[in-house]
């Protein structure tokens, strides 16, 4: 597959949607990002590399924190994490306060606000240091000591979380949050903050790709079983309520976040991050979303 | 792959849950099935037929219907046909009336009830003899004379079927039903009443794992892109409010009925059905669900 | 209490509210009617009669016949009615469906249409001619031959009754139907297309000021117990999802349909109907919820 | 009207209502209470006492704080209090999180907890010492300086409120709390920890039977006019999702709280208040319940 090649369609392709989508203003730091901002990062299996565009600069991966917290919180709980949170995809948002409320505060997908407070909520009772151990673990996955926090966003996103602290305090309603309010939602506020390149992610991300072994040191984080598991997690459940439009139009797992990111892999093909911060109105990247099914298009290859 | 001695083992195994979950008895007529029923039939994308049990039994495919008419009416408007009903999972059917009705009437995927009917209507519109010219392309996939609608059942579902009447009713008052509310739930219940084989069945859906060419005659009937969108479609909505439990334990795109069916492909691959009466509690044939967790774990093939 | 004085005052001072609101389109017979009609009857329990305006003009009593089918349905039922009705308020309409679905089928109150398809379905079951016998029951209160269906009304009504058929399939589906629903619907949207004036409506339901004795005879057909009951249940859930508002500005029990008309009643006082066509945005009309709160606020006197 | 012969009747034939339902046993230390007690007050206009039982013991009114923090909040905003909270029932609380949504924030009435959380806010802006202030204003009502918060109550009340905390997030999220959420919360469960004795709650909401003249020193807190709207208010919403059935069977406006309190009044001629510790399924006092179906069918007088 020549990838070069691909990614040189891509860029001619997506120009005329720069200017479509609006920048999230739901989180004063993110809202003062360059909107015309786009990079892509494809990784192969076999480790090669292909990008353009702004793939070297940080952005605030958000909601694509979920699917690391997901696999860290993984190995310690292993299936015995279903019985805290679901696997079905959780339909539009218009009533996710209700639905979680009708299934007694167990939230439907780990990808879900709901669910990804219930994963941090499990974070924070394995790790020593929460913050530090889970900063740890997503480095070690690219090797890469220059992911971190943005604690500016962290707290700029505290201000406002209204609705993660009525979605938490639901939770602990029901007890299905066995920490403190303040300090689940502390973490998970850090979690959102990481910040990271479209290379970065890419890499960070290639075990989902590669059967679960890491980009660094090959190592198995998850066993093969586990990964196919997340990546149909991903497919039915990442892109909130346009998770079938995404496997509809592009075909692959992923996750997206409301920083602009997408990540999404080819299982035993490569790993491919794209950053661009105009979002449609699901809260989902214009230019990345289209990148990407040009990209399915173009290598004629989807999972289906 | 030696698909012979994974189906071997899958016979074994899978006996330990011949008891579990029930009979559907939502339409009198299926309520009378022998429930200790099991078959399966297994063709590759090379035509090889590989099968155990009660495979050549006829038996009702019912909401697996829902993908035959959804292929059908996909050759008639194409990408337009999206304007009418979505593409996103449904979540849990607690909230199934109200969905439809916050969505002014606009199904959330063409697999639900709602979704289905409105797919029906389009089929009446668009064909001279509703009923006869969908049987005919029913029958032409496989080339199988013998698939037929079973009257019985369709009037006995018919008699029962208030539910489908208010979905209909719905759909209507919202302008998203262009013949008549009879007319539509006739067609509807007639075509859920198909019966066929595992074997008619698997023949007859291996388009789908073929790139949108038959079995019968490798006639092209929709395009590989349009094939991927459905398959991707079925991944994400096949399996009522179960789909992302199928997603994670199988792997694979299907579709379900509540008469026990079960079909299930694997892109280029093979197309698999199984059909065993005792459901789950979400309506997904128990012994079925397990067969294909086998056949993906056996054969260490899944889409992710 | 000098009501005429009071009236002409009301006549005054509602003027300036002759053109807010729009006539109801749903059915197209009633989109027809002049909107500038205004009329009031009032009639005290010394059977003294007080009115103006348009208030000898047949107009659509809609769903104020419901309080007059519950009335009859009562006696024969009486308390048993409320195991297939509730009688609490229902909340805003937006999850209406949902809301008889949650509660499987049983209708917050008889004033909703679900609830009042119920007792339609009632009446039907304990009349021996439905139709003619519910306008015989209701002909008697004011001993007034005159009061008819108006035919073309229930016609045009079922033609676009898509959504009161869903709901009727809803209940059937519960088995809180007993007959067929061709045959309830017919029954009820007779019901809704009796035509009355003001003061034929405010004499066949001044039984509801008098504790339970009609006009015509003084005959007593319900007990003032009952009488009481009904009462409280018009007042909390008499005005669709304006019944609050109606209860804080106007102070009496009543009941309004979509033609425009107002019923009203205070108990041992007196019985009022006003008749307007233009409706707010909740489906109550302007002008006769107007000329109502002058009159409680003129009068000093509502129930609390 | 002979209320001591009547009271004597009620006390009999309450009694074979005293085991049926339960302590509400969502706050600690309100579980601990002894279920048997029973206590009633009545005080007529002309300020005649009449009562029977525990009544003089005190017991926390929890909810029915809610129609003073309503009435006090009245006084400064008057009708602008209605731009925050709606006055409609809220139909049963299965969606009272997805409606709150739904609605933009503004709860539907001031008597549920989101609605009493908005009210709580207005209280915290526009009172100095926002605690004292409202004891002051609770104590001078029937000048009884015994009433007090319980601290302890109000402290386990905000150790379990996570339910209360979610909305008030809600609330903050959609703008409508101005407030802190801690610093609302904390005023509002002091207030719901409010102890009171049977005299003494029905000789502080005196002012409700008497047109808004309070008992203490005949002093007006609320116009005439006032008072019949917020009547009319605890009418139709003031007991939970039992609102319409207290109107069917007790036909008086009032409040209850999960403490086993229930204060009613009917104008122009007493109010009541009411203590008993068990409660029925939808968090009403059963005893409470049944002695005031009994004092308006012995005195043949409900407001219908």
């Amino acid at each position: 597959m020549n990838y070069d090649q691909i990614l040189k369609k891509i860029d001619k392709e997506i120009k005329p949607f720069a200017n479509e989508g609006n920048v999230s203003d739901s989180i004063h730091e993110l809202a003062l990002i360059n909107p015309s901002k786009f990079g892509i990062h494809l990784v192969t299996t076999e480790k090669m590399d292909y990008s353009f565009g702004d793939s070297n600069e940080k952005f605030s991966i958000q909601s694509i924190s979920k699917v690391l917290s997901l696999s860290y919180a993984f190995q310690f709980l292993g299936e015995n994490i279903w019985s805290r949170v679901g696997v079905e995809p959780s339909g539009n948002p218009f009533n996710s306060l209700a639905q979680l409320e009708y299934e007694k505060g167990k939230p439907r997908n780990p990808f879900i606000n709901a669910g990804a407070i219930v994963i941090a909520d499990i974070l924070v009772s394995n790790l020593k240091n929460p913050k530090n151990d889970f900063l740890s673990f997503v480095r070690n996955l690219a090797n890469c000591n220059s992911i971190d926090f943005n604690e500016k966003v962290a707290l700029s996103e505290k201000k406002v979380g209204f609705r993660n602290a009525a979605l938490a305090n639901i939770l602990k309603s029901f007890g299905n949050l066995k920490n403190g309010v303040e300090e689940v939602l502390d973490f998970y506020f850090y979690q959102c903050s990481i910040e990271m390149t479209c290379k970065e992610l890419a890499q960070s991300c290639y075990f989902f790709a590669n059967g679960g072994n890491t980009y660094s040191q090959n190592q198995r984080i998850l066993t093969e079983s586990q990964i196919k598991r997340l990546n149909a997690l991903m497919q039915t459940c990442g892109f909130y309520d346009e998770s079938g439009e995404f496997a509809y139009k592009v075909g692959l797992p992923g996750k997206s976040g409301i920083g602009g990111g997408i990540m999404a892999i080819h299982p035993q093909k490569y790993c491919v991050a794209t950053w661009s911060p105009r979002l449609n109105l699901k809260g989902n990247s214009v230019m990345g979303m289209k990148a990407l099914e040009l990209l399915t298009t173009e290598t004629q290859m989807s999972i289906f």
